[in-house]
């Protein structure tokens, strides 16, 4: 899985950083795109990457400010336009559905795919055989949620060589046997699969927070996860004005890292105030409480 | 006034043109700025440019289309955020209060300045001592109106040296004369100011058409205007195109400027699907009809 991010700033479009969003690039795992949020020229970001709309699949928003939904009207109706034929689904908050109907409806947007609108409350917004979603409410002026992404365990690779020492012959048999299936052979000995699979594979683990204060459902939704994406709109410095404003600080994100005991944190939501110079530093404040740290910066792509 | 286009493409944004705004700035004139249409990301072409959102005084929609609105809940934020404090009116078709009512609403975004969003019919819109706005309505898929904005004549230059070669002396009197009230001098003289004043200066006149077929509406809204910006999605060898989309060609945008005998005609709303050569062509199309002819660029800016 890549985290691709498309616009990294906070508040108000700059020429550095763009409004919020990022995708979740699941091209090998599932053929798929996840976006969380959507801000203004979103689409715009896209045009600079190789990311095709008509592969996004799910958009989770945190919350509806404009600087996380404003693009989404846009990117929906150039999903179609551009021939995006496969079923939609957009999660948010309680106004979402109003929104988004409103816009396509008053612009006269038609679209050539099924698209649903689900308002999301805490806990589990969507699960399948391969993934889980979870959310939580955070602290902020209004409604915002995290989003807590977790892969299911893969099964373990088939120890073929073990397998072909203890005479069991390569062909169907082998597809059985990975699949968990126990098996008996012509000579009537039964195989059991646990003895010939590696340890499970562990699912990766990944938290995208909405805009928030430092706060316990942020720590839940991060806990041991493989990365987390933290909001830091103000620097160490500014703890009164991130709590006057609903948002955190680059110490109080690396806090909330250090307590979630997570692998990896990224700062995101970087205001447009930083220059590139401070926003170094951005990193250098976190990196005192918690490593290791990455800036996200627009179009910034990283594995997990 | 200049214009200055900050989207002229058609649809969908691209990496070379935006999709739809452009501003007519009357700095010098009444110390504003008045947007036409204004789609996603227009504040961030606005970005690239000396415009300040603060001096927009006015925003124009000609129709509902999302490259044409997309973009305005943003800008309506952006400008409060930016300190943006003068009132600020936006005219569209039925259905633009919904639009920004609930955009603004759902997404918290509270300004600090009066907004007044008004839906137009046909006739005038706006009248000051300065200008007139006239809109009639098009022919599009949805209600698509175009804008005749008519800067009223202003009094001719006062003649100082005819006023000094009969023997008025300069000071207060010139100012009183120059307003047009007549004065009697100490010698009893009466001075009438018709006498002394040059013939009145012409208001410039410009004509702003959202997407249409060509129609009789643009035909007059353009009569004699010193600029007409018409929508040219297509090419001349795509009427039957341009019919069925409910657009128009660079020929048929060339024979409403040739009917209506305007001064200029800028083309604008270009496709896309038109490479930098095949556009230049687009121009050459439209000479073939009428000149002088303008391919609109993003960023271009253009004196009337």
């Amino acid at each position: 899985m890549d985290i691709l991010f498309l616009g990294t700033g906070a508040g108000m479009p700059g020429k550095i950083r763009n409004v919020s969003s990022l995708a979740l690039k699941m091209l090998n795992e599932r053929g798929a795109v996840w976006l969380f949020d959507c801000g203004e020229a979103t689409q715009h970001q896209i045009l600079h990457t190789s990311l095709k709309p008509r592969r996004i699949e799910k958009i989770f928003i945190t919350h509806l400010h404009g600087d996380h939904i404003f693009g989404l009207p846009g990117l929906l109706g150039s999903r179609s336009f551009q021939g995006g034929e496969l079923p939609l689904t957009v999660y948010g908050p309680e106004g979402i559905k109003e929104f988004v109907h409103v816009c396509l409806n008053v612009s006269g947007t038609r679209l050539q795919y099924e698209l649903d609108v689900v308002e999301i409350e805490e806990g589990l917004v969507f699960e399948d055989g391969q993934m889980t979603v979870e959310t939580r409410r955070l602290e902020h002026g209004i409604d915002s949620y995290g989003y807590r992404i977790q892969e299911k365990d893969k099964p373990g690779m088939l120890l073929v060589d073990q397998l072909k020492k203890d005479g069991v012959p390569p062909g169907p048999l082998y597809k059985e046997i990975k699949s968990g299936r126990s098996v008996t052979l012509e000579d009537g000995r039964l195989i059991i699969p646990d003895k010939y699979m590696g340890p499970p594979q562990k699912g990766k683990t990944i938290t995208v927070l909405g805009d928030t204060r430092p706060c316990a459902a942020a720590v839940a939704l991060a806990e041991e996860a493989d990365l987390l994406i933290h909001e830091a709109t103000f620097s160490a410095d500014n703890p009164q004005m991130a709590h006057d404003y609903f948002h955190s600080t680059t110490a109080q994100a690396a806090e909330i890292a250090r307590q979630a005991g997570v692998k990896v944190l990224i700062l995101n939501h970087i205001s447009s105030r930083y220059t590139k110079e401070e926003a170094d530093n951005l990193k250098k404040e976190a990196e005192a409480i918690f490593t290791p740290v990455t800036l996200a910066s627009d179009l910034m792509e990283f594995s997990v």
